[in-house]
This record gives C-alpha cells, structure tokens and sequence, in this order.
C-alpha cells in the first residue's frame, strides 16, 4: 500500500468525484461518525458521497446516517474504507467490493494495509481525528452535522477523552466541533449516562458475587450462562464487562470468565501497573498486553478457576 | 465587591508578596485542584504561598497538596479563596478568616461576594479553568504538577468534559495540561474509574428495586435507610444517586427517596427536556430547577410515594 500524508489524501479526494464509503462490522461510533462527517465533508466539496448502509448499525447511531447511505455501491464510484484495520472486519455482504477499494483511512497500527493507498495514523485516538485533520487540508467549514458526526466518533473511541489514547491534538479537535455547534451534552448523555436495564442486572449480578483475594487486590468475576440469561443481556450489554471488577477500589488484577458457544471458558485479565496480565494468559496458552489479556480453556467456569487461582498463586500474585 | 479582570487579578497577585490560600468545605477537585495550581503559580514568580491545610480533604485528593499547605494562616499573608461561592462554604475553623480574604476567585454565578476584591466567572466550567487564564496573564510556564492540579480541577467538574457546562475553552485548557505533562490516564482512573464496593452494592441494590411507571418513562427509586445500611454506603457513596434512576434507558423523569435522620424523605427528581423536575417538587413545597429539583416531605418513604404518583398523575405525566 502507498502510505499517503493527510495532504495526499486531500488531493485523492479532490481528484475524483463519486464516492462510496465502506464502514466496518459491528459499527461502533468511530467507524459510523467517521463515514458521516466524511461523506458530509465529500458532499460540501460539490462530490457525490453516499455511505454503503451497514445491516448491523443500531438504534444509537442510525440518526447520524440520515440521509447519507445507499444501499448498493454505484459502479462507478471511488470506494474508501473508514476505520476498517483489516479485511476482515469488513461486513460479509461488502467482501465483494474489497478489490474496489481504492483509499483506506484509518488509526489502528495493525491495518493490513489492504487497499492500494491509504493513511493509517496510529497517533490518532480516533479515525474521526484524522478525518477532522483531512477537512482542515480540503479547507471544508465544519457544519453542524459534521461536527456531531466527527464528535461522536472522537468520543466513542476515548470514553469522551478518558483513555490513554487521547492527546492534547484529541481535545483539541472535540473543541473545534464543540465550537461548530455540536450539541455534545445530547452526544455524551446518549453514549455515556444511558444504561439498559439489562446490562445494570448484570452489574448487579457482578457486585454480589464477585470474588477477591490478596487483601482485595485481585479479584474473580465467574458469569455463568445462566446469570447472562437472567439478566437478559445480549453481547452489546456485555462491552467492557472485564472492566467491572478492575474499577473497584483496590483491585490490581481482575479476572472475568464467560462461557462461550462450545462451553469453553473465556477468560479476560486486566491489571494495573505492576501486575502482568499477559504473563498470566500465557500460562493458559493465550495472550496480550501487560493490561489487557485474554486466554479460552477448554473447561467449565469452576475448573478455569481453580487453575487461574493456582497459575495466580506461583506468580505470587496471591 | 470590585469585580476585577483576568489582567487585574494576574497584577494584585504580582504586587503582594506572601499568601494563604483557602478552599471550601466538603473539598472536591476543583477547589483543591485550583488551590494547589495556584499555590505553584505564586511560587514560581517567587512568592511566599501556602494552602491552609483542609481538615476535610478526602484520600484521593490528598497527594495534589502535598509539601504545599499551612497548618494556621500566617499573619502577614493575604488571603485568597478559590472555588468558594459563599461564606457559609467556608470550612467553620476557617470562619474567623473572612474578613482577611482580600480576594475571591471563583465561577459560581451565585457568588455572594463576600471579599473586597474578586473575580466571579460563571463561563468557566471549572474554578481550574480560570486558574489556568491567570496562569497565562502571568505568563508562567506550566509544569507537570500545576498541569495535573488544573487537570483535576477541570475534569472533576465537567465529569471529564461530558457536562453540559464544557466549553471549547475547557477542551482547549485540557489540552494545555496534556500537553505540559499532565498524566491525565492516572488522574481519570482514579475520579471516574475507580468505585467503592459499597457503593456498587447500592447501584445493585437500585438495579433490583426501581419501580417503572408510563412504558418506562418515569422510574421510582426508593433507599430505606436499612439498604443504606446493609450496603455499607456513607454520604460520599450517595453522591449523584440520583441520577442512577434518571439514566436508564428510556427514562424521562426519576424520583429518588432518601430518609433524613428525622424520618423525613428527602426526594430528588431529575428529569429530560420536556418533563419539568421544579413543578413536581413545587406541589410538595420544594424548588431547584428544571432538570433537578429536591422536595422534603414530613412523612415515610411508602407514603411520600403515594404522593409523589398522585402529583405525577394531575400533572400528566402518569
């Protein structure tokens, strides 16, 4: 792939005249904002732009494409891909279109680079970031629309500019659309201060049964099947579950188990500076970083305990 | 009191030589977070400046005043208060100070105006946020530890940026902080990713026992004292509780019940555009505003409920 500058990716969008853009599976608001502001952006350049809709976009997000999707790629349009790292994650029904993609615009290191040019800016937090640095090359005033769309995905991407990811250039771009008139209370209240009652059961469920050792620095979350169902919850209930028992006051290492189709036991370790959860993974034959890692064991929740507790144990950990 | 500029304040500051600085009771971020900014910022254009120490200051904040505070004010010091919106804020042992402050900094447009000299800027989301104007007026460089003491400040009372009350001016002063080394990921860690077991057990408890009245759109909350008890919780655990009820899905107005130490019910109503929190309170000889309003009631829980559906009945809402 030929690596372009932000000024590169300006002069490809100048270039040509019919877009189609190209989200990815499971859309969350990067990916969805990322499409909106730069279909909005494509649009205000005098550019025909339409978003290829996405069958998995849900309720939370589908405002935000009124009005921009179509629901085949036109032949003869440029296709480019938003906030897509690989192939892979591109949904079933656009597979076909991947030989057409001519421009990828991403932010994950690991982009796999599979489109003939393209940008990947791993410094950015969000890929809304960067397609905010791209309306600034194209000299686009930010309306309304594409504030709230660019917004959406910055925020969605840095839990509105609590994770590491986000730099000084992060706040910056979320005052530019705060300044453009994004309404950002009605963006933060929807995507951060509203919960499902299912998924609050679920905590429920995690605050009376969760487990802890080492004078509480670590601690067991085991989620049968069974509570899953009580509670109601569907995967998207389940985002970020492994960080209900790191967040509680104390706790360095937390280790939550889910059962999977096969009734296998998936295990998700997060820690703190000076605990090692990808060394606890590799134990069980999984992996990941020092503050995040994973590992599947072909067991049920009790017996994925009792190992845990002993690989736990000869790392000194308890 | 005379209301000076940013200019003005950077020059009173410039033209005494020693100061004591005081915070308000019940300390939160933003007061001990602007305290120890501009304790730093006096010092490096090389004045005398201490914190007169907070006997309320709570663990979490304790390391941002370290090697900064007084234990007794210094009789030749000039008094500033930061963050304080009255005098009946002021910690009681601090009382006898009030006529020595020469000068109040702060952003609550209710201000009493209780010193000579001030600065009252209600634009500011955070006293931190015009900490960091002077700071500039005085054309202090920031370091590392001023950054997070602003940091801390600004983010406690903007919820990380996600209130209403966040302008570009706080993104863009959160940017600065970022910028001068401010080690933000810690600093949001500990104020908004880190909860106390006690009080996961009361959202637990909340999760299990909100009562849902028109398809959902009003939420009912009752805290015996006994769940508050079996909890675990103190005031601090309480703190925005009631907004727990309001952000559940699909929920336009939440009524919150606490018992005071009379026996009375204190409730707390919080409501979305359209539904008015002030006039279910007003009915019950309560006040606040549209959005949040309180309401104490001389009777039970299960009785003030009666009331409470009664009111929400005549006014439509049921």
């Amino acid at each position: 792939m030929k690596e372009l500058t932000r000024t590169e990716v300006a002069e490809f969008l100048r270039n040509r005249d019919h877009y189609c853009i190209l989200t990815h599976r499971r859309p969350d608001g990067d990916t969805l904002g990322s499409a909106a502001a730069l279909c909005r952006i494509l649009r205000a350049i005098g550019k025909q732009a339409d978003i290829l809709e996405n069958p998995e976009i849900t309720e939370k997000y589908r405002s935000l494409h009124e009005g921009l999707t179509c629901t085949a790629c036109p032949e003869n349009a440029t296709v480019v891909s938003v906030d897509v790292a690989t192939e892979k994650l591109l949904n079933p029904d656009f597979a076909a279109l991947l030989p057409r993609i001519a421009l990828l615009i991403d932010h994950h290191g690991t982009n796999s680079h599979f489109a003939p040019e393209g940008i990947v800016d791993a410094g950015s937090a969000a890929c809304g970031e960067l397609i905010y640095d791209i309306l600034v090359e194209l000299g686009v005033q930010m309306d309304k629309s594409t504030a709230e769309a660019l917004y959406t995905a910055i925020t969605a991407d840095t839990g509105c500019f609590r994770y590491s990811n986000t730099t000084a250039h992060t706040l910056r771009t979320g005052a530019a659309c705060l300044e453009a008139g994004a309404d950002t209370y009605r963006i933060n209240k929807a995507l951060f201060e509203t919960n499902r009652m299912s998924r609050l059961k679920m905590e429920a469920y995690l605050a009376q049964h969760l487990e802890f050792f080492a004078d509480g620095t670590i601690a067991l979350a085991l989620i049968p099947l069974e509570a899953e169902h009580e509670c109601g919850v569907g995967e998207d209930d389940m985002e970020s579950i492994s960080n209900f028992a790191r967040n509680v006051e104390g706790v360095q290492l937390a280790v939550t188990f889910r059962t999977d189709k096969t009734g296998a036991t998936k295990l998700s370790v997060r820690s703190a500076p000076g605990y090692d959860a990808s060394s606890v993974c590799a134990a069980l034959g999984g992996g990941g970083h020092v503050a995040a890692a994973g590992a599947r064991v072909e067991c049920d929740q009790a017996q994925a305990r009792e190992k845990i507790l002993e690989i736990l144990s000869k790392q000194g950990y308890l």
